[in-house]
């Protein structure tokens, strides 16, 4: 249990980390850079998971599975797509051990080389349009509108549990239109999915927009993201939308006859978010004390801790709790009692505080007697005493206020932390004091964002959809500029 | 759309590999024996998934996630595991990949050799238990009761769609325990969760035993098993359960102190199910027209195919048709109205059939006025006509019976090809002219067992729990049995 975690203000860092393993959350792999999602991590994972793609569903796709490996020849048919990834591949080259000679273990067959080595999966890009290609005859065929829930690799040498992992989980969609307004009205869909996604159930607030040239998605036409802003500054991109022109049917020849009975191109689109949204979910809420969960996204929502002497005081409240449990469960409450008799109530507490459940409630033999509960809330630390028989919608507005209480918390934070800058000297004081997304002119070139990516480590997080016209000037260049961009530090 | 299938009785392999193709379930991928499993076949595997991930967690058990890549040391670590899988296992040898000297594509790095190689797992034993050392100390951490839902990898030369491929997709329990009956206990309890889930969902009637030593998992102490009878009368291993005893831990060095505060190593389980299983589910159901799908398993339970003349009448029928898909919906049913007006009702009931789905309606303008419907079902080809009025109560009948009737239908072909066989020439001749199960005496030695499967191709499938003892003598070496035990050819 809980030695108590570094505080955020002093190493915002060590707190994540700390509070990722006492959390039990996840863990480091023997293998570098690798992840073990524990259970409690991964219960929240699985209902990011169900949620999305229920969501993925109601907007008319299916779900797929594409093999793991790529053919290498296949991930350089589309040239700025192996640039992009080349530098990361996890390359399967054998298919066979064998008996070491000296008799110690095993080695790797030399005999048993691939003729072509197969590449770990980093995206499905290749191997999925590769099989489109075949599926793909007529207008008739398209939309295609396909979505994959799977692991994949991209090898990382600095690498944080959750945020950067070389094997990591996720959906991919990977859709097909007949032609390109369809095709960016689906990428801006996925977007307008993940974004409420975001503010509806993790509660962290985001900003949509559309990433620089240098930004892009190694084959895209345009990469659409969403941005949130962590709590020391520094933002986190949480998932992105690709419309990829028809550079993917070109590099893997899908062609389609249209109604008029003539070849074109298909366009297409792929879109994803990962388990990196469980570190931006743990860095948008949890505190010094440990997690802090929204409702929507909790595996478990309310926790009843007994307060008892003796084992008949405990009989007497489980007898009485188990009337709450199915009134609550009834209602679709996620509930947990914690009837240990190996732990004291105030060791309960403070784990249940770590683990980030929205809603704890004590009960002792004096509520019992008053018909009363003790219910106290994670996210403020509030207490509060509610009386059992209007107990579950008391609770259920409960979880609902605090789900909004978190976001609008969060919301409050960004807003805060969202400055303007109207000099290069005022963005880099900016970055350097108070961090946060800045919002400054850009003349629109490469050389300019890499000029101050290089300079303060702010890159451009995107060019956001609901940005205003107004005439500005470039802070580094000077250059004439129409709208404000939106830079910050980033993970 | 399909272009008739191959005959069962005349190429069983063929009628397979095209009906998977045909029905759009599968089909392989560009690396050899890895397979695409499209969105059709994917609905099924989803709703199995499902089905049985909520059986896991009803037995108390959790999800998590652990890594892709195993260290090369790590699968070592236990003799037999390594000697087991040694000869089908991929390795990654490096991570980055860097542009061909001549300018065309990209060539693996040399310079990015991993220090030591990582195996895709082919299973998750060692690595689960590597991890298991850290998070068990005490009797009090007993039982971990954990499940993981993964892709693994055991490379095969001959593949076949589901059966057998490269790469597929799985769910692997790894449970461990302070005593050894508790291990078997929960051994056998999975095995009874998939023998449940075999009969009542997938309508597959198996036999439950445990394996000869030479059929066992490659580290266990005892693998159980659930055997299956597929159409052809060869016998498929649908889902393993093993009792590992204390192997993993004493490879991994994993104990616990027990309440007397003494260390000893922890007992293990491990069990999976694959998306084999649907090539189970089709080779038991199916005919020569396509797929017929158990209702529980059914992405689309009920297809309502409208037959109209111009689109006046298409219109009517859908307003009319609005009120049974509501009324279906409403008590659970996956209805589909297939109101494509580019293709014909013969070609739409031909496509239905070959998919699969358990209940086919058909609406015209007379079924209107009479206020009927002509009800078709995909096991038996039987059509009746059933009032409009009380539709939703006969169709919840009709699926719950057509569930069972596949059941007892698949019951009744493996009792009738289910044989005794009391002498050596009789049991190689069931074996020639009849195929199907042969339960005979056997006297307990691999050696007997290996030549028996040298000399007939047929396997020990399993020592079914439920054998009754009877004496009797080896049907190769006369030596004396006690019991009968289950031999057939195998997939």
């Amino acid at each position: 249990m809980s030695k108590g975690l570094p505080k955020r203000s002093e190493d915002y860092a060590a707190w994540y980390q700390e509070l990722v393993k006492q959390a039990d959350l996840a863990e480091h792999a023997p293998v570098k850079g690798c992840m073990i999602i524990k259970p409690y991590g991964f219960a929240i994972w699985e209902k990011m998971q169900r949620t999305l793609d229920d969501m993925f569903k109601e907007t008319g796709h299916v779900n797929a599975y594409f093999p793991l490996f790529i053919p290498k020849s296949y991930l350089s048919k589309e040239a700025a797509h192996v640039e992009g990834f080349a530098k990361e591949c996890a390359v399967v080259t054998h298919y066979r051990l064998k008996n070491s000679p000296d008799g110690k273990g095993v080695i790797v067959d030399p005999e048993a080389h691939l003729e072509e080595e197969l590449i770990v999966r980093p995206t499905s890009e290749t191997i999925i349009w590769s099989a489109y290609r075949n599926w793909i005859q007529s207008y008739r065929d398209l939309p295609l509108l396909i979505n994959q829930w799977a692991n994949v690799v991209r090898w990382e040498m600095r690498t944080r549990l959750f945020l950067r992992t070389a094997e990591f989980l996720w959906q991919e969609g990977h859709t097909a239109h007949a032609t390109k307004e369809e095709a960016i009205e689906e990428t801006r869909k996925m977007l307008d999915v993940y974004a409420r996604f975001a503010e509806e159930y993790m509660a962290m607030p985001v900003i949509k927009g559309v990433k620089s040239e240098n930004e892009r998605f190694a084959g895209a036409v345009d990469t659409y993201c969403i941005e949130a802003l962590m709590q020391d500054g520094k933002a986190l991109q949480a998932g992105t939308s690709h419309f990829l022109g028809q550079n993917f049917a070109k590099a893997f020849d899908v062609k389609f006859a249209n109604k008029d009975g003539e070849l074109d191109y298909v366009w297409g689109t792929s879109w994803g978010v990962s388990t990196r949204l469980m570190g931006a979910l743990i860095m948008t809420h949890s505190d010094d004390k440990g997690l802090v969960l929204p409702p929507r996204l909790a595996p478990i929502q309310v926790v009843i801790v007994p307060i008892y002497r003796g084992e008949e005081e405990l009989e007497a409240i489980k007898v009485y709790v188990q009337k709450i449990i199915d009134e609550l469960k009834r209602v679709g409450i996620k509930v947990h009692f914690d009837a240990r008799d190996t732990h004291r109530p105030g060791f309960k507490f403070a784990e249940w505080e770590l683990k980030g459940v929205p809603v704890r409630l004590a009960i002792g033999m004096r509520d019992i007697e008053s018909n009363q509960v003790e219910v106290a809330r994670r996210d403020t630390g509030e207490k509060h005493t509610a009386s059992v028989d209007t107990l579950t919608g008391h609770i259920l507005n409960l979880l609902d206020d605090i789900q909004k209480s978190l976001f609008n918390r969060a919301l409050a934070f960004r807003e805060a932390n969202t400055h303007k800058a109207d000099s290069y000297e005022e963005f880099k004081e900016i970055l350097e004091t108070k961090g946060g997304f800045v919002l400054a002119h850009w003349d629109g070139t490469t050389e300019t964002e890499l000029r101050i990516k290089e300079e303060t480590k702010a890159t451009i997080r995107c060019i956001p959809l609901q940005a205003e016209e107004e005439a500005g000037k470039c802070i580094l260049t000077g250059k004439p500029s129409k709208r404000r961009v939106l830079f910050a530090k980033a993970y």
